[in-house]
């Protein structure tokens, strides 16, 4: 229905660019993100050289996705290492660059923990950063594992939820690869219904104020070839009074253990929408997103990030209206704004939360709690 | 709570020009428009010397707003009778230029019947171009009048359903005097409650994809001295979650003669939400924009925008990034966009309509029928 503007898809072809990788020139090792700022005008590399440049990549958004940021941290906790600065120091930067995505703290721990324990056990300064490296490694690649197991069980979901196939979903932000050491979440999700011939359509929530689901998820979904339509989070309510939403797929920034979840602003509203439209919403995150500490929605901090990412429009392109990487001004001058980052959807709002590990519906916190702990033997042993 | 990059308010003095007048200078009359896409940047006015002009400004949405599209196409038709052209042909283009706004063809078909009636009682053509011009000037007149009436039932109506005061108001869009003869829709309840001393916050919507609540419902709550704060679309779920919406006030361009309310693109989910958190969600418009012959909301025809509105950004200052009047891209080149301009909320989830003639609430047919007819004996025997 109603897609105006058709013009030819983009070409498929895979970024040049990984999303997040580590490198050893002759001048010292790096961390080397794709600016996902720059995307999709350009796809650019930002080196990030010592922890201050990886926070600021974090804190501006170059690098930024739940699991993604778990991985970030862990490799930016092994870059102080490897360069001999202050592993706690360097983790303590990291952990606070940004509130509310727990996989960047558990990243982060992880990592510090890999290095304490190496020098607890005698290893010198050199063998306790290759072992924090190691294990910064090893977290790049159980993610990636998670996402494809995600996808699976996830699909298995829909099947079950909607056996007559042609899918219709809708989506919000982004939770592809660049969010994750393989290819997502929930557009994991959704890109797995894609290849088994079931899905009819993507609908991608542009995602105010900065745009993800615009610059990122659609950037995803030409590059797999998807059939998808852009539009403004207004226009979702008018998609699901049609009866044109199937199901509603998104990812989760921290899920608290009673089953609230946090995730990127528009996420509850959708829920509520979900609701009243009898639409099964889906949630698909890693257990690492599970944060068992938190006992409810209401302890989660929820990040309050700049006003001026609402009374300005921010491009990826470089050098619009002359400004390097500001916005261009949408509001009057002085005009104040509310921009959380995230919002809660409470678990009796949320369908069914989708893990590596299984498959929680009903949500409730005893299913999280036991899932957590397979995963963490499976995991963390 | 949360407002952020907190700066001094920009002055209170009113515009110097007016939304909308009428002018004869010596190379003939004009209608000329304070055009609204170059809002806040700048007031600049777009003079209309024909009909194809004044169809382009509201295509293009310089003119906007169910009432005031109303007026303008009133004087529209007084335009092509004043400068001798067919004034049954301009009223065909005026009233086509946009689907939704009910007022439009109210307007047109009022100053267009004034100037039959005229030549039908052998008037010679320029007094019936005066006829038609008194009539558009009646109208403009009686809507003036109509915002205020509708101000002080719909501050009587806050003040029944929230008598604690110290409300707090969330709107969307734009209902303020840039849409009106007066002081407009919604926005005037709004700021009858700010100068009664009763409007905690007014939180708007940004109101993507055009962003008329960032650039003018936040230009005139400015302009007013009121406490406003602007936030994504996105984020209105999680005001509702904190408590912290007291009620929901909407204009509307079309009420169905069920009382299904067509209004911008994002209405319906707000009241969804209002819904869910037992929030009163009530609509402002004049009487004229009932149309008792579209029998329900799904009669209603839904405009369906260019989709380069939501893959792209258009702002109000004219050169942004070399481009004339165009806008910066967001999503991938090809991408398609599902573009609705408006939506539809069912009666059952409206809690009042708010009308120069009274206040309907519960929201029902025999209700709307009646106003209406109470209001045809007053504005045009």
């Amino acid at each position: 229905m109603a897609d105006q503007d058709a013009q030819p898809p983009v070409g498929t072809a895979p970024s040049a660019l990984p999303v997040l990788r580590w490198d050893e020139p002759p001048e010292g090792p790096v961390l080397v993100l794709l600016d996902q700022t720059r995307l999709p005008a350009e796809e650019a590399e930002l080196v990030c050289a010592d922890v201050p440049a990886l926070v600021e990549a974090i804190r501006t958004l170059a690098v930024r996705g739940a699991p993604l940021l778990g991985i970030a941290g862990a490799y930016g906790v092994a870059l102080a290492a490897v360069r001999g600065q202050d592993v706690g120091v360097a983790a303590g930067l990291l952990e606070q660059a940004r509130p509310t995505a727990v996989n960047l703290g558990y990243g982060v721990r992880r990592a510090a923990g890999a290095y304490r324990e190496a020098v607890e056990k005698g290893a010198d300064p050199g063998l306790a950063a290759a072992e924090t490296l190691a294990e910064a490694r090893a977290l790049h690649r159980e993610d990636a594992v998670a996402s494809g197991r995600m996808a699976r069980f996830g699909l298995a979901l829909l099947d079950e939820l909607l056996p007559d196939g042609g899918h219709q979903l809708l989506t919000h932000c982004n939770t592809g690869a660049l969010v994750s050491g393989g290819e997502g979440t929930a557009f994991a999700v959704a890109l797995g219904a894609h290849r088994a011939g079931r899905l009819r359509r993507l609908w991608v929530d542009e995602t105010r104020p900065l745009l993800q689901g615009a610059r990122l998820t659609a950037y995803e979904a030409a590059r797999n070839g998807m059939p998808y339509s852009l539009l403004t989070d207004n226009a979702a309510g008018s998609l699901f009074a049609a009866g044109e939403v199937d199901a509603v797929l998104i990812g989760a920034d921290r899920i608290a253990a009673d089953g609230s979840v946090a995730n990127k602003v528009g996420s509850y509203p959708l829920a509520v929408l979900a609701k009243y439209h009898h639409v099964p919403f889906i949630v698909v995150a890693p257990t690492t997103t599970v944060d068992l500490d938190t006992v409810d929605g209401a302890s989660i901090t929820v990040e309050q990030r700049p006003g001026r990412e609402v009374t300005e429009v921010t491009f990826p392109q470089v050098g619009v209206a002359g400004r390097e990487r500001g916005g261009v001004p949408v509001a009057p001058l002085g005009t104040q704004a509310y921009n959380p980052a995230f919002d809660i959807t409470p678990p009796e709002l949320v369908t069914a939360i989708v893990t590596e590990e299984g498959v929680i519906s009903p949500v409730t916190g005893v299913g999280l709690a036991e899932l957590c702990a397979r995963s963490s033997q499976i995991t963390i042993s």
